[in-house]
């Protein structure tokens, strides 16, 4: 799969047809660090590839809140001035990607509100299946939304129960389903959450006497951080002045961490609790070679995101790995696009094939994942046309099948070409000479470490296999995040 | 080396002290196409590795210029108003790295001038070695410059000549000393030349009926043109309505292409002659493997640019390749640096190590090239903090000791760090367990095809050997590019 | 006094400390033309004067809100393209000038809200005294507020009403104690009311088939538009697909239209019900002439906002009327302004004194009132430094002594000069010859028209005589508006 | 006249065809200021009338030259950094008004060029009648231009002679011929020079022991300096290290100052030798009320450019005057100009009559000047739709007849209303009731003072009597000025 809303990709820059997974968002929070919006401006740097669209730091001094949000990157949206006026020593930050139809900057986060306890901002990444119902019973009883995130849901919640705040919160999160993470700060509270399932990723660190959470642990490591843990299904962690404590609002479930994390999202050099994504990615790829082998001359990535894969398949399969195809990493979202004429004629966008690597040979091309299968036909015709004489496709995840209501941004299932295709027709209709996708449990395998305990490897598999871990009610919000 | 100006590299943002080789430009040129400008606009996009700082389109519609130049990237100087407003069926584009002092839109190129002749628009890569000297003599007869750079000269020495256009071309050109490349239009022609040692590369294309020029051969594939050849040391191509006709504006000579293009600068996916770019650095890679090996758990390249050569590190000694270092493509010239404080709390910039993967293994990590150490000294802390048991240093390219006159911006000789310390120096200094750069054959031969015939390989090795192709005078413009 | 947020100012550059009233709001609406939002376009910028902070317009075709806003005038807030995508056939718009403390854009109206009832519009000019008593109120019951504008009370007032939208706006306005003017779209009805003593001004008219309104009436001219009535005191006009209908949410008063509004803030081309702004600004400084002579060479105005009363003055007191002082209109907003250092050298900013004029002259200055008294104290230095003989000031309103809570900035008693000191003591103080304030019989008798028919001429004059129309709380939002 | 790119207008929004003078540029100087950058931005900023296109400004520290040139008004080109960077004690500025052809950056000034002397940077108003024969001259010679302006010229004038710079500087002077004032920057001198006849305006003061120049007398009050005297017609001040001496270029001759400048183009606080320019306009409505009195009940003036001849028309005639016309301020740039439709509807732009005044009434409506007749109409029709009953339209000059080609964008002769029509027939196009230009030599006499000394009063009057004080070649540039 191309590259789009995932560490490998860089500006949002369309490519063809839309076909591709969009992460939704970033989600970064500093308790008890002098100069906390700096931090977080790194840390968001490093989660970016979860969101390009909208950017947002707010912060506290114990007493007031600042904050500055805006459209675009995150080197975008602040300068010095706007970072240096962002005083106080706690803060939470947001990256966002969104369905274009709702790209305003009034959705951009953290959202933030002026209750009876004061004010109150709410950072998200992921989605609340309840939400739409949710909604209308707060507008029944007179609230009045400003946007149409998901978020703002819980502090409507929040502000209309009668009982103190950390209980509020606990009650709100309670009626959620979904998948989510959520950083809410006040001026004397940081909390956070993990939905019931943990299907969002959010991990604690620790840097000197401060905490930092984070979507991806990459973020701990770039502000030099240490790791503590991942936050847990169903716990809410409260901060202030006295320390923190470890609630529960949800009672202990089976977690059920997104898989596309492994596959796709994350940067590579994060870890999810004791696996790290290239480490992971790599077998995934051994796993490959060994499931689908083939004979050929040479095996290739689709980059950025398939390149790990790649070398593991490589590697073990003892096929020299080669560069045989190339991103433009300078695409973005202010570049034009080649009118249709233009790419009639051969240009090209943001990925072309090297001709003089692939000429006259046997090419195994590794992609991620296949979601319309537009793109993997774009792609092995452009190695066709450079010259490959085989083009074998190996896909290094399961057939995806099943939308995901947990934040991630994809097509129905009519439009899912593994669920409306067989393996065979899929093949077909890309124009490779064979395809292979990585199965379930040689997936889950080559993952490993602590999600190889138990059968479904403590991940959330249902755009594979349909085993959604929440009620799917029939008004939820289907294809994209509420953040 | 930690890759700036490279394809390696996005945005330009510094990373610690200055410690890079810069290139200094790349040019795209089209004659006979209807829509001349977008075609630029791809091939300049293309080439955007080559400079960041500035881009500039001139087109000709036979009749009347028009031209936009300006600071920042192909997407940001161009939107589709502008773009659409560039009419003509030929054009000239550049984009263009400078060193900062002289980071200025009156440097940006095209440069365009009012002459006797009409309209005169030039853009360059390259050094003219000799160009303060010229500069001099021109002022001296009453010329006004306008630019400090030295493109202007050409002009003026054009503007001056009592003979025709094309004549007056050629005895420009035969006074210049140098490594350049340039692309010069008129109303009625469009001009390219090649120094006479073909120091700076510049590749013809076959797009339909109409011509394509380039820095590099990658931008022709991705507007779908046919390679057709490279532009011959010393010759002038002449391009107007009775077609197209070489001349010489200096005799035949040794042919000295930059090794460093080959090292560092282009793009994998571009090749030079008959040699691909990745390929020979997977090749130096495994060169270099044979040359030193090292027993160790995993090789890591510095990303991006030496990636293909780890690769082919790894597969010579038969050790995993790992992603062990990452650098965030988000970086950029907007980048907020951190400060002091926050850098020495460890807050990463645009690399960071992998913990997960490095933690407690002996790390081979590739680099294609030291100038003055301090980024190396740097990373092998990082591997190191990051819990690297040993970091043995392979460098794919011989030391680098001589300053370039030729268009890369280099440190002189004092600050380089190989032309004051022995490997062994550099070792400690450096903190790795062990080092070693490729040797000057071993790269010859890694290089492989056309640049194997003869002992230097047809290359410009003088930032190795000294050996420089053509006189440097003492007052040269030693540190920088002309363009 | 120094125009500033008046007709008379452009860009709010400061010009010395603060020393200046500043109008809060401006708002403009249409129902039923099809291209409303240019329309509304071309009414803000009408009434830019009232509000050059920010800039937004809200449309609506029956069936979907498209809006838009932005800090800046509304020429920089919107271009065409922004301005062609809010289509529907009716609007509302709002131009804002605000203390700096709250110069944010999450304050910029029309502000935005989705309710049970779909989404809800409101823009507004004026005050709310009992605001801060009904946020909280409301924040009790589980509110959430996103600005600290007064505007959103009104919204949610509306919201937990549990009646029809139109009763609930009328119950919804009965509660608000204060000074406001009031714009309330939604997607099948716009909402017109004024406070039920009309205290800030707001007109309908008619342009073929639509209804337009304005806060002043030289905005109906700009379109085209044929000036119908004022929207009465207490009075709340509901337009819709059936037509329009005037219903009351309060009985009827007496009507108390703000002062400033004729001394200082509306254009001068702008009517009140039957009185020219220019014209009755000329009266003023004729009878000003009645009432205070002097014997003088010429008669100059503080540029632009006493322009009118001094060439009254001047034609009553049979003195020639000359441009004694001149301002830079092209100040504003992004105007470096000069450093202390520049100012004690005599570096003018806005104003200066035209020395071939006033040299040796002696000079009646007219301005149109006088607020902490410092910039008065300034233009007469500047009157004598550029050489006038003497310097005899006339204010054409009388001593403003008492805040305005109806949506003029203004400061506390302590710093109203005029609360504080005698005239005499102000004359003494500012540095003038002589000094004296227009009498407030005399300015209502000067105003004349339907103003002359009831002892206060149906008149605000708190600012002058301190009788409120409306009960002032303890908790009254004091200094500011609360658009 | 509806006023462009004088003091009576700001941003240059068209309001209808093109029907208006335009003035080209203000220059402003210092020498031996500190902090010489500041002074000139509010120098310029004072000139900003002059021209509201491009602004720019070089200094020089006495061994570098920093400069900056944008595109917009003063205050948008330049902010505190870039003022601040702007290091030195002598600087040149420039403001231009160019028409939109060639509104291009590369034409902003000061132009900055490399010569065997070193820097040179020229700052420009006016226009060299010769300058495209002095321009193919030079490029027969292998000169080289970067830009269309005339400007350019002077430097190849200088850096070809092979004189020292200050007898080079008098040379090329020498061979100027037209209407202009120069200052002249190098490292270590600043060069102040006026055309032969003095037709553009320049004068010198003094600021402590600094030097300044300017445009207009009025930038010298702005910053608080001394009026020294206005630099003499074919004089040229040079000023360095040794103090500064007063050289001729050519030797004296007749003065023949702009016109133009009394009747349209200066601020009304600036002075021209010992006349304020708003007292020469009040003494030219007086005048115009002596020589063509008519009956009626009110007086307006075009704003702003024709309110000071106005309020001498009233005064003198004892008619009242009243503000029947008001402008828009904030029109400019950016502004979004109606559609024909709108404007069929009657929405108007910057100009809109009052009705609440004209309505039932006779008017005097007195403009400065009629250039093509179709903002007179216009504005007429305005006035009548307001419900004037009588429009009686006096003009504060002359009938304009001829072209200028000293520096004002005037249409040719054939588009000048007064050189092909009568009164009677001007009158009758412009639907007003009566119409009469004030007479020549009441004109002069009302400019008095230094100007009534001789019959032409020291003042180019080719425009009303086509008496041009050069030759005026065939080949001069007709329409436009050459900054």
């Amino acid at each position: 799969m191309e590259a789009n809303g995932s560490y490998f990709n860089e500006g949002g820059g369309q490519d063809g047809p839309f076909d591709r997974l969009r992460e939704e968002c970033g989600v970064f929070g500093v308790f008890g660090y002098e100069d906390a919006a700096s931090l977080t401006y790194y840390g968001l740097h490093t989660l970016q590839h979860r969101g390009e669209e909208s950017a947002g730091i707010c912060t506290s001094d114990g007493h007031t809140f600042r904050y500055h949000r805006g459209m675009g990157l995150v080197k975008e949206v602040f300068d010095k001035d706007r970072l240096a006026s962002l005083e106080g020593d706690r803060a939470i930050g947001h990256v966002r990607y969104s369905t274009s139809g709702d790209s305003r900057l009034a959705n951009a986060q953290p959202l933030v509100f002026k209750t009876r306890d004061g004010d109150l901002a709410v950072a998200t990444n992921g989605n609340i299946v309840n939400a739409p119902m949710l909604r209308r019973e707060l507008e029944q009883k007179g609230s009045i939304f400003q946007t149409t995130s998901d978020t703002e849901v819980i502090a409507h919640l929040i502000a209309r129960s009668e009982s103190d705040f950390v209980t509020a919160a606990k009650d709100a999160l309670r009626q959620l389903v979904g998948g989510f993470a959520f950083l809410i700060l006040t001026n004397d509270k940081l909390l956070v959450a993990s939905d019931t399932y943990g299907l969002r990723p959010i991990v604690m660190g620790r840097l000197g006497d401060a905490w930092v959470f984070s979507s991806e642990s990459c973020a701990l490591d770039t502000i030099g951080a240490d790791f503590v843990r991942a936050v847990e299904p169903g716990e809410m962690l409260v901060f202030d002045a006295m320390g923190y404590r470890s609630e529960r609002f949800a009672p202990v479930a089976k977690r059920a961490l997104c898989s596309m994390e492994f596959i796709y999202f994350s940067r590579p050099d994060s870890q999810l609790y004791d696996v790290n994504l290239h480490t992971a990615r790599k077998r995934m790829g051994m796993r490959l070679a060994e499931e689908f082998p083939v004979e050929a001359d040479l095996v290739s990535g689709v980059p950025d995101s398939s390149i790990s894969a790649a070398i593991g398949y490589a590697e073990k399969a003892g096929i020299p790995y080669e560069m045989g195809m190339i991103k433009n990493k300078y695409s973005g979202r202010t570049f034009i696009q080649p009118s249709q004429e233009l790419r009639e004629q051969g240009v090209k966008m943001k990925l072309s094939a090297v001709r003089s690597v692939v000429e006259g040979k046997r090419v195994v091309l590794i992609d991620d994942s296949i979601v319309r299968g537009t793109t993997s036909r774009r792609i092995v015709k452009m190695l066709r046309d450079a010259g490959a004489k085989e083009v074998h496709l190996r896909i290094a995840s399961p057939p995806f099948k099943n939308p995901c209501f947990y934040g991630i941004d994809t097509p129905t299932s009519d439009d899912l070409i593994a669920s409306t295709h067989t393996v065979e027709q899929i093949c077909e209709m890309t124009g490779a000479d064979s395809l292979a996708f990585l199965s379930q449990p040689g997936m889950i395998e080559a993952i490993g470490g602590a999600f190889t305990k138990e059968a479904s490897g403590g991940l959330c598999l249902a755009c594979f296999d349909k085993e959604y871990p929440t009620p799917i009610g029939v008004s939820a919000n289907m294809t994209s995040c509420g953040c």
